[in-house]
């Protein structure tokens, strides 16, 4: 079978077998784990059997090649088919297969990348679109390779707004490297979906955005043929296969029935008999073209920006001249931007290397979707916006974690400094938001040099890491070349005499350091460590400190939860003693508009607010 | 000016000098401001000034009026537009319009309901227009009053996958009471917007998803009116009026230039000379009809589902059967989902009273943008999903905040012991989102009759409130009936010789409790805390228990970061004296697919694991 033939009937027979035995399998692995969703997965098995037979280009020995195609399911909970793709593909046993959703099984309810065939985590539906797109982007722009990706979409998860930015990022973009293949099977979770079975109502939005919108059948294999050759030849424009099934499609006792989502079937042994019993065909999967190599861009020598001690500069701009450096360094380094990149002063990348910047406009889902696209294959993204707006992608933070993704975050306008503009511009969740994503590295800089080492730094991390940057000018504190390790501190004023430890971050630090002074006169000795690394936070040097000084406090531009304070109260809870005094300053009370220094005065963690309760906690 | 009347010369000219006015006083307050958004509120005047004279129905000495219109600034940004209109309708004074951006000022950088005439608060862009469809439906399904909402909407923010929910909510649910604005200026923040003045890019799917889109030349007085006076007599579909603006319109020194978001006019002076001089016109805003009161349901007595000590029920499906019978009690209870009822068990609700249940499909951004919406007009909302997917509106619920909105979210599934499903559905970072969103309350039960009581009990709190409920059937530890009140707790094991606090919620204090079971036959007498309100926390108790035992355990499914082991910590961080030895037991490594039972031993928060730590501190 080859797509180069015509579809005669004793192909679409073979097909329908093969569509057939995916079925079975749903069955069995589902009905083996005493749960999951074969009824979702046998919607779809027609649309599969026909892609993984005739369309899909695959070398499953061989998953990282460069030129193979990608196939996501964006409908995750149909891992059952999935995996009974993997099992007529040859990549993984018969056995294997009905360990799914046991201790220790790489089969999982939901797909992971534990799975070498697996690009990314979804079960958290509208995700795998948008990520679809950023691999599509990649073959275009990064790549250049002809790879095709196919996205299995349910209906359902049409009503997420992810969709959309995803559908109209790819219909801008006239990616024609991507194909949604939307299994229109009418029933969600609960019940019937918005549109039921109407797919017209999907193909003329998905028309609006540019898309080739096509309906089908999708349990008609000439029609699925019809439809994916036509997919992979259309020109500047995603396809949309957009396919009327029946949910639990071949299993008379839940077919088209309502109640029967994410649920065994409940008579496996009559259901496989109905379905022909079992079968055990192989599909030789196409391999890509031989000899396909990904685009290498050119790359240069690590030149960071040098700022001088006592210079007034925001991080937020160390960091976009910074990052453009490191991007000339390093030709993997890819920047993805909401439209901020002026605020975030990623347009220095983007100047110095356009073909490397990617614009999403205000849709922070599909960026941050992208960059964990792109990571796929390999290339190394940093993701961009305010701070606070970083809240509008924490599902996908969240799954980026789950797709075991190596992505950059750097959210600006950090903290109530930011002035003006007021609390929704204000980044003041997200340190708790990013320090309980797991694995994550959480970075806050206080000046110019630190910014343009940590980002250099970044570009070495693995999992999800963030840097906060500021929107005010700061002096610069730190002589160029100076190096800050992850995990590590910098102790900024010390003294044998030191009754109290100030623990800052970011802007917070030069606030200490003033307060410290101001100590000073009036006889206060109080110890100020930059804890530029909030995650992992410099434990050794914290309970030191707090073992010399026997009190600490913290100061952080951002609510009293999940931040600076709380990190290092964990780093002080251990089982060996009791913890020294803690008081946490932080922002308590909802800001409006005002200077930055009467936000930092108003929120009680400027250098007269740590003064006070300094002199408090010494005993003065 | 009324609207029986079609638009003559005169008074066309009367507005054109009304938008000029409202474009005077956008440069003078942004000018008196030093910062703020003059150009994006100069493209907008005249749709705002034809809209503010002739089509707004509002009283706004009375804000509260029950028939009173609704208009919501999406791009919230364009504030100096807004107040222009506030003070050019006798809302404000002169004076009170050049305090904007200043310190004690309601006339924040971004509008907020600091200000009686603002609904709720914008400048996270995506969210005005999908708040207003929660409005539109308020008037159509609960209010049942002919009040009109309008959103002024821009070109920048229809990237955002938010406002494709909203428009595929208000296009399917017919909503002929709303009408979106959309102020197409081509310039966003950094540049040019992807659709440019490409107006019929937007018409063209807002019209595939059912809307009446109407292309205008934004500047145009009397199409602008034709525009509105169309909106008002559709039928059973939402207008959206596609408006080509020029950003910075009527200034010539940044009409329709880049550069120039965000920043005053670098020349007011010249400008107001530009735009005709110094203008105190005022508008005769009409009033909504007299006498117009809302719908009233029906309500009844409060009989709370009672459960028998001893029998295994999840927490899930308590909250399902104390919801409904909250919403017997409480008629203006409204419950949302995203179509997981039959999960979260909110499908109890929806068959007791279908007209308060409210079906988002699987959109909670605009599930949790209508609750913020209903509680402008005084409903009580329940919105409810997944815990897991809570994060999807993460910033949504952070902007709740800055609303000072009272809605109420239920997240089902928490934890690692939902079992076999994996990673993607288990909320893990739950409680540490919604701890650091400000003013929030957050509650965690572990038996079916406490959920009940603190079911009813949400129904009566202020700001925004999330409870965590169990997808596992869990044994009922209370008495139907005893009461649980917020910043309380429970002791539930207590000895003199206690060497040990554990400190539980949810589904550890069951681990805790069999752990206390097999500790005593070794001789350790731990007490055990039920800390079901997780914020506030019960300082009192906890500092008291870790005063009584030297010791304290957390125990929580959930990430380290951010929830219950960190709400512990915070209340026993007080300045009087050092702290006792803290231990947190949380999920630290990111599980798979196990038994429910599997997942709480891998992830070490089960009794075995309790014991095993309780026995360590102790000395054991």
């Amino acid at each position: 079978m080859t797509q180069t033939y015509a579809l005669d009937q004793e192909t679409a027979a073979k097909l329908a077998r093969l569509a057939q035995q995916l079925r079975v399998d749903s069955v069995r692995s589902s009905s083996a784990a005493g749960s999951g969703h074969p009824t979702s997965s046998l919607s779809a098995a027609d649309l599969m059997a026909v892609l993984l037979a005739r369309y899909l280009r695959y070398d499953f020995a061989h998953p990282d090649a460069p030129g193979n195609d990608h196939l996501i399911f964006s409908k995750g909970h149909a891992s059952p088919l999935l995996y009974a793709m993997f099992k007529a593909a040859g990549a993984i046993t018969d056995d294997e297969l009905l360990t799914f959703r046991r201790l220790g099984s790489r089969l999982e309810g939901h797909p992971t990348p534990r799975l070498p065939w697996v690009d990314v985590a979804t079960g958290s539906l509208g995700q795998g679109l948008p990520i679809g797109v950023g691999l599509a982007l990649t073959g275009k722009q990064l790549d250049r390779l002809p790879y095709h990706v196919w996205v299995l979409c349910g209906d359902s998860e049409m009503a997420e707004g992810s969709m959309w930015e995803a559908i109209e990022q790819a219909g801008f973009s006239g990616l024609d490297n991507l194909t949604a293949i939307i299994d229109v099977n009418r029933l969600g979770q609960r019940g019937p979906t918005r549109h039921g079975w109407d797919t017209s109502a999907y193909a003329q939005r998905l028309a609006a955005f540019g898309w080739n919108a096509i309906e089908i059948d999708g349990h008609d294999i000439a029609a699925i043929d019809r439809a994916y050759a036509q997919a992979r030849v259309t020109l500047r424009q995603p396809t949309a296969i957009v396919a009327r099934t029946r949910k639990g499609r071949g299993v008379s006792a839940v077919e088209d029935a309502e109640g029967w989502h994410g649920k065994p079937v409940p008579d496996a042994k009559e259901a496989i008999r109905e379905l022909g019993g079992l079968r055990d065909e192989r599909v030789q999967v196409r391999h890509p073209e031989p000899g396909l190599r990904p685009h290498v861009f050119p790359s240069g020598e690590l030149r960071l920006p040098e700022y001088q001690p006592g210079d007034k500069v925001a991080t937020r701009t160390a960091f976009g001249h910074a990052l453009a450096a490191v991007g000339t360094a390093r030709s993997k380094v890819v920047v993805l931007d909401g439209e901020v990149a002026d605020s975030t002063r990623t347009e220095f990348f983007a100047h110095a290397h356009p073909d490397r910047f990617f614009e999403f406009y205000i849709a922070e889902q599909q960026m941050v979707a992208a960059a964990v696209g792109m990571q796929v294959r390999g290339w190394a993204p940093f993701a961009t916006t305010f701070a606070a707006f970083m809240s509008r992608a924490f599902d996908f933070i969240r799954m980026a974690a789950i797709s075991r993704a190596t992505i950059r975050l750097a959210g600006s306008h950090a903290g109530v400094s930011i002035g003006q503009d007021g609390p929704s511009q204000m980044g003041l969740e997200d340190m708790a938001a990013l320090r309980t994503i797991y694995g994550s590295t959480v970075l806050y800089p206080c000046d110019a040099n630190q910014t343009a080492a940590l980002t250099a730094t970044m570009a070495d991390l693995t999992g999800i890491s963030y840097l906060r940057t500021t929107r005010a000018d700061m002096p610069v504190i730190y002589r160029p070349g100076e190096e800050f390790p992850v995990g590590g501190s910098r102790v900024l004023r010390s003294s044998e005499n030191d009754q109290v430890t100030i623990v800052a971050a970011g802007i917070t630090v030069h606030e200490a350091l003033a307060a410290t002074d101001r100590l000073a006169g009036d006889g206060i000795a109080a110890r100020v460590i930059d804890a530029y690394s909030v995650k992992p936070i410099d434990t050794a040097a914290i309970r030191q400190a707090a073992a010399d000084t026997g009190h600490v406090l913290t100061v952080e531009d951002h609510w009293p939860q999940g931040g600076l304070g709380d990190a290092v109260l964990e780093t002080l809870a251990v089982p060996s003693g009791p913890l020294p005094v803690v008081v946490k300053l932080a922002v308590r009370d909802m800001p409006a508009s005002a200077t930055p220094a009467e936000q930092l005065d108003a929120a009680g963690i400027d250098a007269a607010a740590i003064v006070a309760q300094v002199a408090e906690l010494a005993g003065r």
